[in-house]
This record gives C-alpha cells, structure tokens and sequence, in this order.
C-alpha cells in the first residue's frame, strides 16, 4: 500500500526551531543569562481552585462502584453540554444542548472536522495564521488560498479583500487572533457570514481567545465586540464555532474543550451537526468523565470567577507590554482583548533583525512575524502569558530599544 | 461546498437499538422485573487504588505553580511512554519509547489512523467485527472486504481463506477478538505478518483485550498466546498495535490508551512512525497530564497486581457462564482468554431468535452475533463485565434452558 502521499507535500516549520537555535547559541556564549522569554504561547498560571476541586471530586467517582462511570456519551456528558449551552445563553447566544458537543480540546477539533470536509476542497485561510490550518489541510489534499492581512485592515481582512471569482468551500476564521491579537468586529464578522452563506462555504470559526475579550470592550463603531460567531445573523446556517479552555482556564495540559454546530447547518443536504454525531460516535468513546467534571466548573460563578481573577493577570501583562511599545512608537495591534501584541519592528527592522537585537542586545525573546506567513515579515508578536516579574522586566528593558 | 458524502454510505446499526427496544418492550409488560444483562461491553469495577492515587497527585500538580503542567508533548509525556516502553520489554518485545505513542483510547486512535491510510484503499476486516472498522473506513470512502469467519476456523480465518488475487492495502486483526473471544496463537499470527510483509499491507492490530490472556495460556501447538503482534517475527515492518487500558484497566470513562509503531514501518519510501508523529504535532496537543500520571501507575507492579485483581473477577465470570454454556452442550469459543464467549445459539435457533427466547422465559440479556456481520447468524455473545452475582443467577437460569 501506498500511504497518504500529502504528507510529502508539508513544510518543515523552522519558526520554534530556529528560535531555540539562536537562544541555545546566545546562552552558550553568555553562559548564566537570564532571559525574559514573551514568545511563549502557553500557560504560566495553575488551575483555579474549583477546577482542582472538581477534578478530585470526578477521581474520587471513579474509585467507588456507586459512582463510578463507565464509557461516556460520546458526543459529550449532559452535564456539561447543558452548562456550556447555558453559558451561550448568558451572552444571549441560543444554542441548545445537542447543539454543544465536548471535545479533548480545539487542537485535537481542528483536526478532527477536516473528516466532514471531504477531499478536494478549496480552503480559505487568512495569513499570519495558526500553521496547523495549513499542516491539517495540506494532510487532507485540499488547495489553500492564503489571504494576506497587514496593517491597511488591521489585520482583518474582509471579502472584499479576495480576487474576484474565488469562492473558497471553507473559512478558516481566528478572532481573537493567534498571532495577531486582532479582534473581528460585528460587522466585520457579519461580512464573512454573508459571504458564506451567499457562497455555500463553511466558516470555521476559532474562538479559543474569546475570553481575554474585555467586558465592555467595543469596534470602532461602539458595538460590543462578538465572543462567539453565533452573535452574528446567519452565522446558524454556515459556521462550526471551535472553543477551547486551555487559554480560558489554564487546561492546556490538562485538555477539554467544545464545538458548536447548530442544527439549521446544512451542505450539499447533509446535516452538519448529524455528521458529526455520526463521526463522534464512530471515532471517539467521549471524553474522559473527570476531565468534564472539571471543565463543567469553570462555567460555575465560583470557576467564572477564578479564571477571571487569571486571565486579569495575562491582560495586565498586556497592559506593561502596550506601555513599552507605545514608547517605541510603533503601530500595533492586539493586547487589549487578546493575549497578544503584534507590532511592526521598530526603525523598518525585519522580523528576524529585531528578534536578534532584542536577543543579544536586551535578552528579551519574542516571535518573529515571518513565522506566521510572508506578510508577518517586519513585524512580531509579543505573549502575556509570563510571569508579572518577567514582563515588568522585559517592558523596560524594551523600552531602552533604540 | 459539498461536504463528505461518503457519510451517506453509513448504515445504521439497529444492533443496540433494536435491543433496547425489546427490552423496554418486555418490561412494560413485566414491570419490575429484574433482568440478567450479559449483553454489556463496558467494566462495572471501579478504578484501582493505585490509578486513583495518581490521578489524585496529578490534579494537585496541576493546583501549583511548581508543578503546574502545560503544552503535554504530542506524542506522548516521556515518563509514560518510557514505563510502556519497559512493558512490552518484560514480555521480551523490544521496542523504544520513541515507538510508543499515548492516545486518548482505542477507540479514539482506530478512527484517526486511517488519515495514515490515504484515499482508495482496500481494507479486508475479518468477521464478525467491531462495527467501528467497517464506519470509519466508509468515510474515508475505502472498500471494505469482509473476511467472514466460521465455527470451521475457530473464528479465526487465516490468509489461506482470501478469495485468489485479493490483495488488501490494509488488514484488520483484533485478538483477543471483540466478539468472538478467539485468540490468534503465534502461528497464526506469523501467516498474517508474512501475508502481509509479502504484499506491502498493512496490519492494523487491536490489542485492547491482551489482559485478558491467562499467564500460561498456550495454543494447540503448545506455544504462548501472544499479547502483542510485535512478539511475531516481521511485525514491526507491517503493523500497527492498537491498545487500550479500558478492558485492561477499567479506563472506559477515563481514557487513555497506545500506540505502537516501529521505526521500520515503511510502506511507499514513507516511515509510518514519521507520518504518525507528525499527525499527531499537527493535529493533537497531545494527552491530559492527569490521566497519563494515571495510566502510568497501572503499569507499575502494584498497579498491575491491582488490575489483575480486578480482571480476575471478569474472567471467574467467564468461567461461571462457561459452565453453563459447557451444561447447553453447544460449541462456543472465547471466555479463556477474552471477556466475551462466542457460542452457538442451542438448537438451530437464530441469533434473535434465542435473544427473544432468553428475554423473556429467563430474564437473562445477551448480543445476537448477527449483529456483527452476517456469519454472526446462529451465534449469540455473552460478555463477562457484569456483576459475580448477576453472572451466576444468569449462568443458573441458562443452564435451564431447553
């Protein structure tokens, strides 16, 4: 047999190699040297205590025969599609239990939904972007669109932004934005839903950042910013909406997450949510019963509460990046709703030139722009999820770049 | 755009359903009634006290700065794969830790595999069989030839039994087999593994029922049962093991399982382990900490003198529902060495036939083998996760059947 051939066709992505190659050089060199790292995109923070508290309590289940649980629904325990369900609903989003599916989280989902797609699709995908919507389609064979962004839309490109004729099958979405931090407005959003449902494609939305989206933040036009796709008329009909709470809570390591597919989501007469109970019900046993006892009290007032208390941090974190920056007096975006900041490097610098100088001349790492598509080049993105101490230490010595 | 349409090539399966129906049906007419369930394919014992302190640890792990696990390692945390690693090497299988990957289940694993296979393939699954097999490679839109097994080969069908010119890409083995409980000796094993290095296919091998093989348990040649299919020469250049801790362990609602690939798995100048690690860094963020701090205590001596505890319960089970089956005077195989016995219904009767029959004069619940596949008519499961004194009150009122 002849396996999956488009895996010759993936590209080797160089962007954390290269990083740790030119740190491991730099410290061979300046042997002791603390570094201020604001390129990591994981979590630094621990479980909040309800989470902890649940999590033990879905153990000590699973040791005693009354209330031990054996294979969980696949699709997700009703407990905790009904308290995600709810948790729409206080943002005034109507979607029902079974609209609601668990998941080991968005990375695990991301790749999974590409099952539904079928072979030989046309896939739409805004650059700078997450590689792994590239890596997972490459896999599939499906033809990528790269859309470039940059600073004329602020790094959110709209329809009006693609070549004539194009009608991609599937959007790939990101709003917050990972790298960019940039934050869709509703009209902005309201555009692409159109767009799709003019066109028959399907948006993939990731909302993975939804949370780091400041409570009375508003778009230009003084409308709430959107925490989910559903905010938006139409989206029923055209959008699978991918969440996570591995940023939301800190369960990077610890892993579950959820989909949402509304029922009114048809393609070609296929019910999207039945396809994909078929696919759950066939690929997966469901996701481990402690995990959702765990993710189901983040959604508690208590767990709402704590993660807050966490995510609070990352912004302030954010807040001491946005400072150093704004003295560089360069354009940026992100920071404010997303755990983020994507700057142009200072003084026309390459994105590469500025991560080195940064290095060498500051000790202070970030990510170069580059590594997220062609149109990153010249810009770089800064990460809230350090240590206070760190950050403080690294907004300085940022502002001493000149 | 058109979604994946080969998901209209799914027949349902009616097998539990239509179960369920008769027995709702049986006590609304009998209500009160108590009913003997021998149908049931998932543990009913708790979690062992040596998993249950792990994941305990684990949880606490993750309420510390200290200790506080993000980002898991895709493939697997190293501390796991290493302990598999030395489990297969005290059966004298050699394999590295590098070849063992963690999942998140069997189940989850059977169903990502196949984007390894590649579209059009040929896949031969042996039946009866986990309808899974069959689903997943519907969607991927492979064609299915089904291998049927008989009471003439012990369920257990050899190459030789391949119409003349068949050449499968992909062959599916699951021993100790799920329904069948028929375990494949080493030599027939060997046909398999030669079958398939001479025709480049591929094996996959689903080990999730390996526990279940008594410590001395030998074929009819005289040789050791083989748990894995890496203890055949020439494996590790045609196979992948598939294996679970749900069976093994009780990890149905916890979830956790591995994966092995050698390294010489090549098929088309493609290194499978390589294709594998690189779906899993595109397309999971890898495995809960809490449950792979879990799965790894099964596999230290206490944790495993504890499963085999537990295991020991189910297979007294088997041997108490094996004495009544031996009382029925019919064929059967499986109990020995798997939790499920495979036997022929008594007296001519069709599979639903004595499904009805045991319902109703006896109260007692088991698996038409028509469910399985068409060579499954005749033939009736009878699985070993219940309760000792629900089996033995099953086992007394079967033996009374006539």
């Amino acid at each position: 047999m002849i396996p999956n051939t488009n895996y010759n066709n993936l590209k080797d992505s160089y962007l954390f190699y290269n990083i740790a190659q030119k740190i491991n050089a730099y410290l061979k060199e300046h042997e002791g040297t603390k570094l201020y790292r604001m390129g990591i995109g994981d979590v630094s923070l621990p479980l909040c205590d309800a989470a902890i508290r649940a999590l033990h309590e879905g153990v000590d289940d699973q040791s005693k025969k009354e209330t031990f649980h054996g294979y969980m629904p696949e699709c997700g325990a009703p407990f905790l599609r009904e308290t995600i369900s709810g948790y729409y609903q206080k943002r005034g989003v109507s979607l029902s239990s079974e609209e609601v599916f668990v998941s080991s989280g968005a990375s695990d989902e991301l790749g999974d939904i590409l099952d539904i797609f079928g072979k030989g699709k046309i896939v739409l995908i805004m650059e700078p972007a997450y590689p792994a919507y590239v890596d997972a389609n490459v896999m599939s064979g499906n033809t990528i669109i790269k859309l470039p962004a940059g600073k004329e839309n602020g790094f959110l490109p709209s329809p009006s932004d693609l070549e004539k004729g194009i009608s991609p099958d599937v959007i790939y979405i990101c709003s917050p934005n990972n790298p960019t931090g940039a934050v869709f407005s509703k009209a902005g959003l309201k555009e692409w839903v159109d767009f799709a449902n003019e066109t028959e494609a399907l948006i993939i939305f990731d909302a993975a950042y939804e949370a780091f989206i400041s409570k009375d933040a508003v778009s230009a036009d003084g409308v709430a910013l959107p925490h989910s796709i559903f905010e938006i008329e139409g989206a029923r009909t055209c959008a699978i909406e991918i969440c996570s709470l591995s940023k939301t809570a800190g369960f990077t390591g610890t892993r579950c997450g959820y989909t949402a597919i509304a029922k009114d989501l048809k393609r070609g007469g296929m019910t999207i949510n039945d396809m994909w109970v078929r696919n759950r019900t066939t690929k997966t046993n469901g996701v481990s019963y402690i995990l959702q006892k765990g993710a189901a009290a983040i959604f508690t007032d208590e767990g709402q509460r704590q993660i807050h208390e966490n995510i609070d941090i990352y912004k302030n974190n954010a807040k001491v990046l946005m400072e150093a920056v704004d003295s560089l007096g360069v354009w940026y975006t992100g920071g404010e709703n997303a755990p983020y900041i994507w700057m142009e490097c200072p003084g026309g610098l390459g994105s590469w030139e500025f991560f080195d100088r940064l290095l060498i001349e500051h000790q202070v790492v970030g990510t170069p722009g580059e590594g997220f598509g062609k149109c990153g080049e010249g810009y770089f993105r800064f990460s809230c999820f350090g240590s206070p101490e760190d950050t403080v230490e690294a907004a300085k010595r940022l502002k001493s770049f000149h």
